[in-house]
């Protein structure tokens, strides 16, 4: 976590052990007959990770004042949907990754049923948690952040990012590795769609206009694509102790990447290209909006 | 499908294919790079089944004079989850079944990935589908539905009986099959809570008081009961062709039947005593429950 401003790692620390907190409270507690898989759900959503996406949700919402009750409980829905994904994604018949945040994935930690399974229960709480009363008084705010997470992790949201990048394996193999306009059609999808909604989901609990709205969009958009980008970069440039799982293997398998497609000094640039282009997109919020401003540089910063 | 009346028999074509039908419409069109996940999605949806849940949903709507045009989008969205329960629970970490509706299972047809994330993807627009404001003008009514479906088919429904499921299968292994009250319990999570929530939906969806709301959930309790042990005694004696998959499975598993634990003659009684009881919980509703009042039957005297 180099170069990352007091301000920003204190906010991230805040926000993730809140959003931790939520998790735990808003997840099934282990009991009777179906306690293992409550630990499952559990061990995909707690201890972990970088917290990306609730810091969006939470930092966004706060720019409207949304009290953090509310806000937390959507980011902790957003994380449960985005382990849900991770906990597929390394399924043997996927990805086949064994380790996950510094630990055995889901299917190893478990096994492959039970990682489907909690991967299952967990899309569903992540609904459940958003569409109950406590996460917002008015039924309209529950429904369009239903509707935004159900588009965002869909056919046409992150499970056809996974499908595109599949088939890209597939056709690196054959040696046509994805283009530039593929693979960045390929990010927004996959990640892309999930991240542009957690900032989204802030200005929805706010009941943001859609300037405002749009404004947290874009620059949500702008930093998916430098977070995969940077992503690309570590893939190739860091160790597997600092990142928690394997490295190098985007590029043995031959899959396209930015860094691929760039080089690394071209990839660096786009990076910082669209860390700029991300905080341009702020302009209108002022000085309220400097922790989305510091998050911006520390996606593409971070060394893990 | 003996012995059903005629009128029965015609409004299950009728709702049947009327659902085929809002199904086409609610899934994603083929189409780009994700073309094969649209068409996996499809293949688990469409032309199959004697949707059970789909009939339940739109006749306890027909109830309370519910547009056809609303509950067979609710109905629609019922089928989505079960179709992705049933794509995820044939996947070889699972119960690994090669057949399902007398054709190949989806994992079969397409590939391991592809089964886990079609259905994935199913589940998602599920919801999205409920969300919608075709599906009902209140956003109240809206939430309600999909609060239902999340508490049906989570970690409390569903997927929590899936899991209990799979280790009475260990435990049968181990020679200690599964009693009456936790085969119950198994069957109203794995197979009730969903069937429940079918006829629930209508009542949501009908904006119907708290009685009828509850007399048509207990309708349903039964009903789904009694089509579990159905399912049993056809398991024991029915076809692999009338089936469409295989049979004697759970026999040969050692695995916990109600057949097993009442006899043949014990579980046509229990079913019977479920359908009588399922039947009378329809009494304040009159002549106009009467394909409600059939179905109960129907569950215990179809052939497949």
């Amino acid at each position: 976590m180099a170069r990352q401003s007091p301000d920003l790692a204190a906010a991230m620390r805040e926000i993730g052990a809140a959003t931790e907190a939520a998790l735990d409270r808003l997840l099934p507690r282990p009991e009777g007959a179906i306690a293992r898989l409550d630990e499952a759900m559990r061990y995909a959503c707690l201890g972990g990770g970088k917290r990306l996406r609730a810091v969006l949700c939470v930092a966004s919402a706060d720019l409207f004042g949304v009290p953090r009750t509310q806000s937390l409980r959507a980011a902790a829905a957003i994380e449960m949907l985005h382990a849900y994904s991770l906990a597929h994604d390394d399924l043997p018949c996927m990805d086949d990754d064994d380790m996950r945040r510094g630990r055995p994935s889901l299917h190893r930690a478990f096994d492959e049923a039970m990682a489907v399974l909690a991967g299952d229960a967990l899309q569903t709480q992540a609904f459940a948690v958003l569409a109950d009363a406590e996460t917002h008084a008015e039924a309209e705010v529950r429904l369009a952040l239903v509707a935004g997470l159900a588009q965002a992790s869909g056919a046409r949201g992150m499970v056809g990012g996974q499908v595109i990048d599949i088939a890209a394996e597939q056709r690196s193999a054959a040696g046509q590795p994805l283009d530039m306009a593929e693979i960045s059609h390929l990010q927004a999808l996959k990640t892309g769609a999930l991240i542009r909604f957690s900032a989204e989901a802030g200005a929805i609990l706010g009941r943001a206009g859609s300037a405002e709205r749009s404004a947290l969009r874009d620059y949500a958009a702008d930093l998916g694509l430098a977070f995969q980008i940077a992503d690309d970069i570590l893939d190739r440039e860091g160790s597997a102790e600092e990142l928690g799982k394997a490295v190098g293997k985007d590029a043995a398998a031959g899959k396209a990447t930015f860094v691929g497609l760039l080089g690394l000094e071209g990839a660096r640039a786009r990076a910082a290209e669209l860390t700029s282009s991300a905080q341009a997109r702020l302009a209108s919020f002022g000085p309220a909006a400097g922790i989305l401003q510091a998050l911006a540089e520390f996606v593409i910063t971070r060394r893990s």
